[in-house]
């Protein structure tokens, strides 16, 4: 044949093989759709050395020294180096066990209600694909933590959202404790297809420490429903003066159907440490092992040797002011008064939080012109922050990627900035969100 | 109404909310029958202190003491103990590439075509979880490294097993290499369902090293299927005279198709450190980063960084004997044959491995008396294996655990006996299989 039929027939030939190829190198359907995440999108735009990274919940001031210290010195011991059991570390989850009887009515099995994962966002995950079915429904409260969503999905589950609303304030300063669920509009929600409601006190990214009665009319409603409740408690300590943490497992009725979820990363500022925990009742932890074993089957051994040490040093003096569960949210109480201050002063409207290390502040107010930020499809608080990045080389992160694509209206017009900064105390304010650079 | 009535009502209302719990309280299909697990069985059986524990592929020996010491210099850094990129710390992605490219045709792009893991465990779930849907078969050779099995049913797809067949061979020594895939019993396990195919190479339990002969068989088949091949190579550095470990990924057509696994725990000694990492074209990895972002996210920063440092080291040696990659199978080597020796003296018939660091011996051969080992469905070498923990203190993990439901008879004569254990050197013989004792 003629060399020009040839070609064609070389090109159609690959073409088809290209097509065909493609069909079986597709990502399976149950990930179909879940490929975007809002963390590596602004951190790459944050990657600049000049921006000033107010966006992920990066610590960068410094671990406590023994917990380096720990790690420092177990790298050196050889068997700490190899593998340990697949649900956690022995000497980890005996620590865990006694520091959690402190707040539970009961002791703590350490081998059977326990279980170490890679990061609290080890334990979401397995506790959501060992005990969430295709088709069950779970409630997410909106805004909420962003994996929570695409983990339900994948899951094969419906996300079922019911949003945090704010009451007016007339005046005063606005706080995390004005953002309440609805109780008619919650228990809408539920029905005899909710499997689970996750819940996250604190709050990220609002700061909301929920009250006791707001968490009774949730464990009322899990009861009525016979739903599960899985509780992401990452910032369990980071509570600030006049507000209290309650574990909703210690409601009556709650420890048999909730999972708590704690981290090791937010519990000593070592983000970098992925180590993470579930505690629960055998009947339910046990499924989160089933995962655990076909997933990972079991977590890094120096790192968890060093936390069960260094917790021990911790639980040793529990009431001490030194204590990092109590200096910790002291260190950051005085930080989070300070970007208080910093962003009313140029004319934000911060959300005080009572807990956690974030802070969401209303940036419509400064009507800042986005004209010329390309890619008009995007929520306004995505521009602005695009925008703040590269205009004022600061970055911080937009509320509506914590929300689902209904509700991300409600909230396009709130970012969120991490305040467990060193920065936040130093010349800060005037380098960077300066009123003269502002306005 | 009479106290007895009321405590009827009371024990079958208990009783009916017990049962209605039990319900929503149950797993998740995906995980239904996948509880169970050799390792956490034979690791209890082990933990008294008195067996001396050669089942699971735990070193006794020392990790390199540079890698040791990385460790203990970067947990002393603050912003080593925060997150880092999800798909791989940047420092360890280009140690990866750079170490890779050695290896491969081309060069490979550290942040599209490389994904760290938690562990080569983590990589093998990332792949399937990523790649396999419902109702996809899935190619498994028997035996296999236990986990392949439940992942692919957890993925909802259907393993297809094939066996490695034993070539009789008379007289002389029994070695790895003479177990081998019948080529056309291969072929008729692919069909157009057939998404992908399993292969391990050096392999565990056998430590079969496949020939370029042998993988060029399963190329093919790869290719004329259009599947994907995922390949675990954890023990790719662990290879003895007279045999060469390939990588499929290298082979023509094999690239776009494959993805190839590694271990740090495997490379470096260090099991406890769970990283791994999975190679392969962008157009598959992408997928495993979707499964990432929504699992762990990301993976531990300390042991990230100081695997990267670790890795330049042994990079910039890698021709010199004392670079790690050469030192550790020259090492093993000589328990290998230790092993061996030790094994055929007390009259058991060792397959000699060319690679990994397991050795399988038919047990069968000792003719012992298991009459007394309860739960007689279990298959001989599980009682084999519980008999000698009980009687010689010696603990090995059963082959029949490698294998399915239906090939399990076939494997179950052979034991398999970690020998990456200082011990192999030392007055083992004398005191723990020692001719007496057995016989
Ligand atoms: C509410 C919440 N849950 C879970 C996580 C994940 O924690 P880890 O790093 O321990 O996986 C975070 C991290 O920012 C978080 O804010
Ligand atoms: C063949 C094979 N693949 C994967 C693994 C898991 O490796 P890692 O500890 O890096 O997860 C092992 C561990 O024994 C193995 O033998």
């Amino acid at each position: 044949m003629p060399r020009s039929t040839a070609k064609l027939v070389f090109f159609y030939l690959s073409f088809w093989a290209f097509l065909k190829m493609s069909l079986k190198f597709k990502n399976a359907k149950r990930i179909e759709g879940l490929d975007s995440n809002v963390w590596i999108e602004f951190t790459k735009l944050a990657a600049d050395p000049s921006v000033v990274n107010l966006g992920q919940g990066l610590p960068d001031i410094s671990p406590p020294v023994y917990v380096k210290e720990e790690l420092s010195r177990i790298a050196a011991i050889d068997n700490l180096n190899q593998y340990t059991r697949g649900f956690g570390h022995p000497s980890l989850v005996k620590a865990l066990s006694c520091l959690y009887e402190k707040f539970y009515q009961n002791q703590i099995n350490p081998y059977e209600e326990i279980l170490v994962t890679v990061g609290a966002y080890g334990s979401l995950f397995n506790a959501i694909q060992g005990l969430i079915d295709e088709g069950d429904e779970v409630i997410v409260i909106v805004p909420f933590y962003d994996c929570y969503e695409p983990m339900v999905r994948m899951a094969g589950a419906t996300p079922v959202f019911v949003p945090l609303r704010c009451k007016p304030v007339d005046g005063k300063k606005c706080s995390s404790s004005d953002w309440t669920l609805d109780p008619q509009e919650l228990a809408s929600k539920f029905n005899s297809k909710t499997k689970a409601i996750i819940l996250n006190t604190p709050h990220n990214p609002l700061g909301k420490v929920y009250t006791k009665e707001e968490l009774q009319v949730i464990a009322d409603l899990c009861i009525k429903y016979d739903t599960l409740c899985i509780s992401d408690e990452v910032y369990e300590w980071l509570v600030y003066t006049g507000n209290k943490h309650f574990k909703i497992a210690t409601f009556p009725g709650m420890w048999e159907r909730t999972i708590t979820i704690g981290s090791a990363g937010k519990t000593f500022s070592v983000t970098g440490w992925k180590l993470g925990w579930s505690i629960g009742p055998k009947h339910l932890i046990k499924h989160l092992q089933t995962v655990q074993q076909n997933t990972v089957y079991t977590c890094a051994t120096p790192l968890q040797e060093a936390l069960a040490q260094a917790l021990w040093i911790d639980i040793k003096r529990m009431d001490d002011p030194e204590c990092y569960f109590n200096s910790l949210p002291k260190e950051l109480e005085v930080k989070r008064d300070r970007m208080v201050h910093l962003l009313e002063s140029v004319g934000l409207k911060p959300i005080v939080p009572d807990g956690g290390y974030f802070i969401i502040a209303d940036v419509s107010l400064l009507d800042v012109d986005l004209f010329d930020m390309k890619d008009s499809n995007e929520p306004y608080d995505y521009k602005f922050v695009k925008w703040m990045i590269k205009n004022k080389k600061l970055s911080a992160i937009p509320v509506s990627a914590f929300c689902n694509a209904e509700t991300k209206l409600q909230f396009e017009k709130f970012v969120r900035f991490c305040f467990i900064k060193e920065l936040v105390d130093k010349d800060f304010k005037a380098d960077i969100i300066n009123v003269k650079i502002w306005s």
